[in-house]
Parts: structure tokens; C-alpha cells; sequence
């Protein structure tokens, strides 16, 4: 969704739970005109692009933009919160998923599927450097992103502390771990699966926050699962553990 | 790899691990010509095209090609024979995952890359109406394929009516399967492991063979996983089985 002109964006802006993805100014005109704009942009750590007027006018599809458009998500993002109290209203113990910089919206998309086949109870992503809830990435969820609890947050460290001052238990799948995910007894534990981005893996921080770290064992020369399958695999033996031995 | 003219092709066919993918004949000449060649595909089940003269010499990068042009794959298939003979090698119980016809090459990469992480000896695919290892499934498989031993098989159905004569359990993966996965214990047999198509799951003369049929438990409203997540899941079990109960 597209808006324009200065004073809804700067409302969208103040508003806590701001959706906005992406600000595009004319690079026309004066900056100064839209200050205030910029900083709580930035505050929001929310990309500023600059293009040509003429540009921002084809955008929103009208001339009266003020010079200043924003794009804006239609995904109805939930809160943590929310989250933990969709568990407790269905007296399940908390299986929720944070995604450590996920970039591939396959990647993204097959894990949301997964959580909603599973029944995860939601989905955490920050929202810098990463994948979010775009067409693309709910094609690739076969629309489980309509059904499942998704909440976007700043910063994923300040989240995992959060949770774990609430008593939930954060399991980082960590491909060098020596225990492995079945070793480990999580059938009892209200829990956060942290899984890492392609490539990286989890980030130092998210991982030193990280009450277990398990693996899936390897044995071949290609050393880490793809995310989406690593993922699944984590969450189906949480799962199996709760059905076979809670 | 693109081979042309009538007598390279004729011996390409009559090879009985032909690598031929496609063969494409100009559409200008007299079918005749060719007679011998169509027939062998027909045999073969190899697709068959009919493009411009022009198009072909393009695609050759020769004039000389006589009508008729073919691409050959470059991916080194082993036979099924071969898979049963590296687990035999390792002195381990076979663990072979066949697919019955995956479409997509994100999928089918998926899939070796985590047949090659978790050890599975081979993987058997269909020669038609399937992805094969092409360019873009290997820069999926993160590698793998060059690791994985992989056959190509005409007809599914023989290949695992062959398998159980030589004493191997067919495990496939249903959603509706009212047993999970969990809930067979399979760390003593030797298992080729089927799993379904993107949307059309297992057909129904593959299930027909299944000796076990089993599921992964969903509570969601998507029914099912993706092909390589629930794929991921079947063998981890497998695995998982092996190391904690054999």
C-alpha cells in the first residue's frame, strides 16, 4: 500500500506499531521541508530512498504527493506478547520460532508453512537485514502466513532476554554444537527455537543468550542443512517430544 | 553438453545409460531421415522437438549438424545397484529416499543436500515428468549433488518392486497416513524412503507398493509441508531411530 504527503506519513510515524517499509522523497526538493520526517525515520531505523519527482508521482499514482511517498505493509504483523498468549489461551506449553536474519523469502515462507503445519504458536524476525512478510514470501508459505502469529522486532536480543525473563527457554540450533537436538529433554520447557540465517548461522549475541545450543547430526562433506529444513527438522522434534514423552 | 549430427546421436541412444535430455530435429527436413532416431526416442521416452534449421545451428554453434541436435546431461547418474552396493560397502543398514516426481529444482536440491548432510546412501528420481540434476538444482543442493549418488530410473514402480525383492522396506510419506513417523520403528530394516510431488503427493500405484505409509502430525490449516522440509523430517527420523535405538 502506497501513502503520501507529509502529514500522513509523519502520523504513520508516530503511530507504536508504524508499518511503514520504506520512505521515498523527491530528490528535488528541499530537505529541510521534511526533517522531522527524516529523523523519526531514522529513529525507526526506516530506509529513505531519494528519486526524481516524477518518479514518486507514477509511484502513488497522483501528482499531489508533496514529494514525499511511503510504502507501507499490509501483513497485520502481531506483538511477542500476543504470541505467548495465544499459547496460554490454548494451555500449551510456548513452541515459538525466532528467525536470526533470514534473507531468502523461500527460506521465510517455507518456515512459516512448517510453523503453521506444526503448530507453532508464532514467528519472530527483526526488522532490519531480513526477510519480511512480502507476496512473495506468502506464495511461498502456501498461505500459512495468514494463519500464523508473526511478530516483527528491532532488535532479536533484547526480544530473547525479554523471554527468557518470562521463563521461556531459548534453544539456538547451532550446526556445531555437540549435542544433538534428540539428546536434549525439551518435552517440559516452554520454548524459543532460535534458527540462523543462510550462510551465517546465528549471530555471536543471539547465541551467547541462548540457554542450549543443539545440532542435527552431520555426517557429509556439505556441512549445514538448507534454513527452511534445518527449521523443520528442529520444530518436528520438539513436537515429537512433546506427543511421545509429555 | 549438445552433440549433433545423425550418426553421434544414434550412438548416444543405443548406449543403456543414455544421457540425452532432449533431442531437437529441424523442422525444414523430411522426418525419414530420422526415422530410426524418433523411433529410439519414442522407445526412450526422450522428449522430442522440431525447431527452424536455423535455430539449430544456433543452438550447436555449427551449421554442420545435419538436422538434428541433442543435449546430452553432464551430471553423472549412478545406477540403483550402485547405491545398494555403497551402503553394503559402509556395512550399514541402507537408508535410499526415491522421489516421485518432484518438480521443482529448489525442492530436488533441497533434498540432496540433505540426503548428503544426514547420510542417506542414494536417491532415486524418474526420468520424465520430474526435475533433473540440472545447473540450478546443484547451486541448490549448496554442492551436494556432486556428493550424492543419484540414478534415474524409467519407471518408479519397477524400481521398487525390484527393491523389495531384494529385501528393502518401501516407506512412503502420506499426510493422511493415519501411523507417524515416530510411531514405526524402522532402525533395523533396510528403507528406501518415497516421498511425493510437489501438491499431487504419492501416486497411486507407488502408495500401492508402500509397505509402511506414514505421516508427519499436522495440526495447521495447511495441510501439508513443504516436499523438502517434510522430506528433511522423514529422514532425520530415520537417522534418529538409527542412533538412539539400533
Amino acid at each position: 500500500m502506497i501513502i503520501y504527503g507529509k502529514n500522513p506519513i509523519k502520523e504513520a510515524l508516530y503511530q507504536p506499531s508504524s508499518k511503514i517499509e520504506e520512505i521515498l522523497i523527491s530528490a528535488d526538493g528541499e530537505k529541510e521541508r521534511v526533517y522531522e520526517i527524516l529523523k523519526l525515520a531514522e529513529e525507526k531505523r526506516i530506509k529513505v530512498s531519494f528519486l526524481p519527482r516524477e518518479a514518486l508521482s507514477r509511484i502513488s499514482g497522483t501528482s499531489h504527493h508533496q514529494g514525499i511517498v511511503a510504502r507501507v505493509s499490509e501483513f497485520e504483523y502481531k506483538e511477542v506478547e500476543q504470541i505467548l498468549g495465544y499459547a496460554k489461551e490454548k494451555g500449551e506449553r510456548l513452541l515459538l520460532v525466532m528467525l536470526d536474519h533470514i534473507e531468502d523469502p523461500q527460506n521465510l515462507g517455507g518456515i512459516i508453512r512448517t510453523a503453521n503445519v506444526l503448530g507453532v504458536h508464532g514467528v519472530v524476525i527483526p526488522r532490519d537485514r531480513a526477510a519480511s512478510v512480502t507476496p512473495s514470501v506468502i506464495k511461498a508459505s502456501a498461505g500459512a502466513a495468514g494463519f500464523v502469529r508473526i511478530a516483527r522486532v528491532v532488535n532479536l536480543v533484547t526480544a530473547i532476554k525479554d523471554l527468557k525473563k518470562r521463563g521461556v527457554w531459548v534453544v539456538g540450533a547451532d550446526p556445531l554444537a555437540p549435542k544433538s537436538v534428540f539428546e536434549e529433554d525439551f518435552s517440559r520447557l516452554d520454548l524459543a527455537l532460535v534458527i540462523g540465517g543462510e550462510g551465517k548461522g546465528l549471530k555471536r549475541l543471539v547465541k551467547e543468550e541462548c540457554d542450549f545450543l543443539v545440532s542435527i547430526p552431520g555426517v557429509g562433506e556439505v556441512s549445514s542443512l538448507n534454513a527452511s529444513v534445518a527449521a523443520g527438522i528442529m520444530i518436528y522434534e520438539m513436537v515429537r517430544q512433546r506427543g511421545t514423552k509429555a
